[in-house]
């Protein structure tokens, strides 16, 4: 690195108020916090490479575990993966849990999963330097595997945690170089037995409280540094496969082929036309396609697609769905074409409760910000433990330009400590409930 | 290998017709030939590997030239590792050459390289039975490198005998595993400075003749055995990169997305309908695609594809170039979004000389095959020694639902010997002009 280029953490703590360092949080602790996650999987852009179960997450949760130690928490971490630091509190009660995640997408950001880690931390953090000790138990959770990307299974952590996930989906998971999750999860030092047993350790949690980067513009557009989330949009995940018929690019007349990657455009195209048939906060996105043998002057064997499809209701969400599958068997019989159709994930939309929206509204009453509503349309941990039945409130932080999933991703510092007082806050009146 | 299992050599045998071994020509001695030479790098599938310049290549070679010294050809090898067996004529005149490859591309078939080096072979072993000495002399050619997957720049042994490869050239090439040319060249038993010293070689050539599979299903669909080939389809390799903008797929609204993906399938699309404006002959084919970062919730940063353009006549196919070059920066400009556009490749097309053409029709005739012209969509070394001058010509054989470049290329023992005897005529021929 030149010496005249910013560090991640100088970059951070240039515009910081320090007059937001109160009440025990700590701005430069935070920074510093983020800036040394940031360096585990750093990439050449300026992102971050951690897939879910590889060394690179594995290390962040140890740095994690290092400063959850400090803070006194008992570590326990389960077969999955997934750490728990605790707190004891005055009583024998459910705990209070709050967290995220520490892997990412490829080149990633570092906002995205650290801060809602490093926020829950920092609340125990404070409440260190404050004397202060919990009515209840509170817990801080690094969830494993959430974006999924290396298996196309996201959110494997937590759902194994809330027994979503058996060991049929296990068997189907392999990594892009075609390795087992029972291979990986093996080297990862657990075990397939292991964990499905996650789910057999069902924890007794009063709320769970997530805080995430809003990943989207409307914070920024109402100048607020921190939202609530009214709803998150449940992914589907649609694997279609185009099957054709390969050949040599020069000797096969164009008339007569059955070119899947052709299919695949009409198919990429169509499904950018069906969101705004069902909803104004439909989505439907192809981001990961690989060809097959991906040959210069070979024409395609075989073109495989993941379409990412999201809303907020599921009833809309599952009429996008069915608009797609039918899109890709018309192209298909129109092509002469196979085409293999399988749904990996489907998530439930999840609709935050009322009562805990009210009380994310009177945390930010104590900071003077207004509440701003907002949907969520990545789905996070705290939806499958909230469609587990789990009391699950999640807060949103101002992101730059609304852009996540890149090294370019950004929130200030500013506002990732006004996070933290709100999420303090929060936990602190649920804490007396 | 089971018991039970039928050979390769077992499946070319089984459907022959013996009274076809005639005028010294012996199909069973080519078939023993093409088996001997499909176990060098037989793959599990029942394919072959055979990449340029290895090992394996080499050895298939060093098969050939023993088989060429028994039938009394001198040796001689070029720094290109291009092999010569020469018979002398009557007299000192230029030679008539034909011969063709033994690499091949990634578990590729045993037909497309080796029939033409055999049959080419098969005409002296032929002409030894039957007590006949050429009027000029006669030399079978094996040229190195002709498929180009190891290095991604094919028919370097050829075109390093016309003095068309460049010391700038070979630098640059890596193998798969980034062995620069340099080495290979050189544990293969040559160097660099003696693969430039092949062009310093020009060799008086009266008339050169490749056999060739046809990779098509033109003689398959006409049911005749052997065709001429009426020009040779020179390729264009255009690499096409629209760089969007990423973002989350859940999270960022259809509306004002820039999605690369979205714009190649437009593109793809487009590429597909304009050959027929520009001829009937002409392709054009996108093959290989590659996403970045290629994450199933992530929309696309980069795609970046490579289209293979081909048409006999340089014309349209330059013309094709430049409507799919005007498409892509057409697309880029109305999606918002930047295009790069890069023609790494583009061989001159070579049309074949028609008193050539009428002298394959001739021969064929004396065989009773009603004459099928036909244009290669592939390149072949023929098309190097045409394009440097030389009087070059091809002929094409029937090729099994025109599969090549795969395990499943088939071509009928009948069909194999059906050419030898052609192109035993057509040299007999030229070498009394």
């Amino acid at each position: 690195m030149e010496a005249s280029e910013k560090t991640f953490y100088d970059k951070l703590i240039e515009n910081y108020h320090t007059e937001l360092s109160h009440s025990g949080v700590s701005g430069e602790r935070l920074a510093s916090r983020l800036y040394k996650l940031s360096e585990i999987g750093y990439t050449e852009s300026g992102g971050v490479n951690r897939p879910g179960y590889s060394f690179k997450e594995k290390q962040a949760k140890e740095l994690v575990i290092g400063w959850m130690k400090n803070a006194g928490l008992t570590i326990s971490i389960d077969g999955a993966g997934n750490v728990f630091g605790k707190l004891e509190g005055k009583g024998e009660k459910p705990s209070i849990v709050s967290g995220s995640h520490v892997d990412s997408v490829p080149n990633g950001g570092h906002f995205d999963g650290p801060l809602g880690v490093l926020a829950a931390l920092e609340v125990v953090e404070a409440w260190r330097e404050q004397g202060y000790t919990p009515e209840k138990p509170y817990e801080v959770v690094i969830f494993s595997d959430e974006e999924g990307s290396r298996f196309k299974a996201g959110l494997t952590g937590s759902r194994a945690y809330m027994g979503k996930i058996d060991i049929e989906e296990l068997k189907g998971l392999r990594d892009e170089n075609g390795k087992p999750f029972e291979q990986v999860i093996t080297e990862y030092g657990s075990s397939v037995a292991h964990y499905l047993d996650a789910r057999n350790n069902p924890r007794e949690i009063d709320t769970f409280v997530e805080v995430h980067i809003e990943q989207g513009k409307v914070l920024e557009r109402e100048d607020r540094p921190v939202g609530i989330v009214s709803g998150i949009a449940g992914p589907a995940w649609l694997e279609v496969t185009f099957v054709g018929e390969a050949g040599h690019a020069g000797n096969t007349p164009m008339k007569g082929r059955r070119d899947p990657l052709v299919a695949s455009a009409l198919f990429i195209k169509a499904v950018k036309e069906f969101p705004q048939q069902v909803s104004d906060t439909a989505v439907a996105t192809v981001g990961k396609l690989n060809v097959y043998p991906n040959g210069v002057n070979v024409i395609a064997q075989e073109v495989q697609m993941i379409v990412d499809i999201r809303d907020i209701h599921q009833e809309t969400r599952d009429r996008l769905v069915d608009l797609i599958f039918a899109e890709a068997e018309k192209i298909a019989a129109a092509a002469d074409m196979e085409v293999k159709l399988v749904c990996n994930t489907k998530i439930t939309p999840l609709p935050i409760q009322q009562n805990l929206q009210d009380k994310l509204a009177k945390a930010l009453a104590k900071f003077e910000i207004e509440p701003t509503y907002i949907p969520s349309g990545a789905g996070h941990d705290a939806m499958i433990l909230g469609g587990g039945g789990i009391s699950a409130a999640m807060l949103f932080v101002r992101s730059k330009d609304g852009i996540s999933h890149n090294p370019k991703e950004w929130t200030s510092l500013n506002d990732c400590v006004a996070v933290v007082h709100v999420l303090k806050a929060f936990i602190e009146d649920v804490m007396v409930d």
